[in-house]
């Protein structure tokens, strides 16, 4: 498929891509776009549905998915066919000339941990001497609750958090800025079609409920969380921000990315089996300060999407237009492929080097973390997920 | 205060409480509406503001509590003074007349974890042979997300929900129904007023943000909770659904409910210090199949509602109108005052003996539970929380 618009053929963000984001131009109010090469098409103006008018893609997700695959066709052929460029043109916007904002509304958000080669790097680090892999974890996708409420969009600065830290040789906790202040780097999964109370989703399921991806950084304060979560798990040490990249790529792009999860053993129970390649080929990258620390892979995740979708309802659990659910920390099995400081530097033991001759444990303020993502798409090109970022400010 | 309705002086629910909810009359639309006796008085033809014309309290809840006093006040007027009477009392409708709905949209839900007998009882039943308070438990309100799209009013059916279960004999889990259905009585605290991201809310500030109260029933599943909580919290065992009262009684009407907290050692810390006596004597009871089984006290909570607060936004977390959390199971020192069948029944080992010669352990399908409420008010007379009831369906 080609555009008629002047874009390389291996342009990550070309026909074959089209994610959606929510833009406000020059002067004018937040609306969807959807994004082309470096600029975003105002689908308001070109498809007249006033569903893209609205500050978030909500009411449009919510339509379902023969309406995603029928506007997604629509946009495309505006895109391709060189008649409707004249219409079309005037409503692309330089993506420097606009201001992007948080994509979806946020329902529900959870995060799980689906990574094996985290969940053993963080039982190490955390637990030493026992198993580092829980009873529960090759049983169930392991996730919990976050808050929706401060999820935010890529480019929203990240203020150090305070709390209660208990330095192990004292009896109890002191209070101040965190000084271990980390991310995690997710894959994040937007509802689009919500499920009824009482209604379980089936794996099979999963591409009629689930709208599309995004990057997630999941920040985390590393000393309030090991202080608070037993026994209720993670809390202050989270719930300070999640950023989110802007743009939602849809699963309709995602056609070349699909793969075979790793071997599970023992085999999930029935609910939780695989219905099809449902493992997502997705390459992860975390820069901080423009500096390449670590290329997580997603494709080796132990636990899919759907199966993390199935898992999460199936106890009965509605879900809800703009409900996210976030993988946990991508980590492959080697040091470069960590998606988080806590396991780059072994809990900040092993300082990372960096190419200006410091080193971090964990973040500095002023540090800025940037995680981004392709894709396998169409004729060998690598499709474009975005990127996360944020700079972290001092303490308030 | 009197009114000018034909109501007993020491009626529950009269011009001293006024406890907002969301109603719909026959045939018409949900709106916000006053209960009054056993009346609720529709809001936006007496006081003729669209605000009130909304299915939710939100929109009103987010002007803040100066418009929190002044509607109450010309509410109490309206019902007060005789000369409103025909303008008014058409606009009074029979409680069995109207479909009672969630009174607001929940933003983020969290539960807290604040009853001291509770998180003792739970620690003993749960980690017998260790210490059954956390080492943290006495330095922090303990809380965790949970899922704001499961909270449902009063009255709505709880299926019972099924999922992985361990048993301890056997080296993996099963699958099927819960066996261990349990309910947590709780106190909610609604927040009005929402609070900046960055910006923690002192204890002092909590009756600017916080709206009112309702009752809460957390419903648990406690066999898929023992499987899946370690190490992230609970999640499913929980997510199913949550209860809560149709009626939020504003802060406003609690004025002779506000009492000293349990002295507390360790001392918290600042942050955490009280701004005055805010904690709230609160009296709760438990019926099963309108039986009641338990009394629970809410005075004697080692937590209140400001420190709760103050706790969850310490780390610079935002809040939101519609945000709701929770106090945790509130449980006293000795039976009959225990808030969770887990309690009452010490995991099920002694099933409770009921007046219909059946006994329970843990709820069978059927079942019937209504938490009810009352608070200290004016004059001696006890003002109605109003009550959270269920009946468990069997699995779907």
């Amino acid at each position: 498929m080609t555009t008629w618009l002047d874009l390389a053929s291996d342009d990550p963000f070309g026909v074959a891509n089209l994610p959606y984001g929510v833009f406000a131009p020059p002067g004018g109010q937040p609306r969807v776009g959807v994004r082309i090469g470096g600029r975003v098409l105002d689908l308001a103006a070109v498809l007249r549905d006033s569903v893209f008018a609205a500050p978030s893609l909500n009411a449009f997700m919510a339509r379902g998915r023969s309406e995603w695959t029928r506007v997604r066709a629509l946009i495309t052929e505006s895109l391709s066919d060189e008649r409707h460029r004249d219409a079309v043109e005037p409503h692309l916007h330089r993506l420097d000339e606009v201001r992007l904002s948080l994509p979806f509304e946020v329902a529900d958000y959870v995060d799980f941990y689906a990574s094996e080669h985290h969940a053993t790097n963080l039982g190490r680090l955390l637990r030493p001497g026992t198993a580092p892999l829980t009873a529960n974890w090759k049983h169930l996708p392991i996730g919990y609750h976050g808050r929706s409420g401060t999820v935010v969009v890529s480019g929203t600065p990240v203020r150090r958090p305070s709390g209660q830290i208990k330095d192990p040789d004292l009896d109890a906790p002191g209070f101040g800025p965190t000084r271990r202040l980390d991310i995690e780097a997710e894959v994040g999964f937007v509802v689009g079609a919500g499920s009824a109370l009482g209604r379980p989703v089936t794996t099979a399921e999963f591409a009629h409920r689930v709208f599309g991806v995004c990057l997630v950084n999941d920040w985390s304060a590393r000393d309030l969380q090991a202080w608070e979560y037993v026994p209720l798990g993670p809390f202050l040490g989270k719930s300070f921000a999640t950023s989110v990249s802007p743009w939602i790529v849809p699963l309709d792009a995602l056609g070349e990315a699909w793969t075979a999860p790793p071997a599970r053993d023992p085999a999930p129970l029935p609910y939780l089996a695989d219905a099809g390649e449902q493992g997502l080929d997705l390459a992860l990258e975390v820069r901080l300060n423009d500096e390449r620390v670590s290329a997580p892979p997603f494709a080796g995740m132990y636990w899919t999407g759907a199966q993390m979708l199935a898992h999460l309802t199936v106890n009965g659990a509605s879900t809800r237009t703009g409900d996210l659910y976030a993988s946990g920390t991508v980590s492959g099995p080697v040091p470069g492929e960590y998606g988080s400081f806590m396991e780059m530097t072994e809990a900040g033991r092993k300082p990372l080097p960096l190419a200006d001759g410091t080193s971090r444990g964990f973040l500095l303020d002023g540090d800025e973390v940037t995680i981004s993502g392709t894709a396998p798409g169409p004729g060998g090109i690598r499709l474009g997920l975005g990127e996360v970022s944020g700079r972290v400010l001092p303490p308030g």
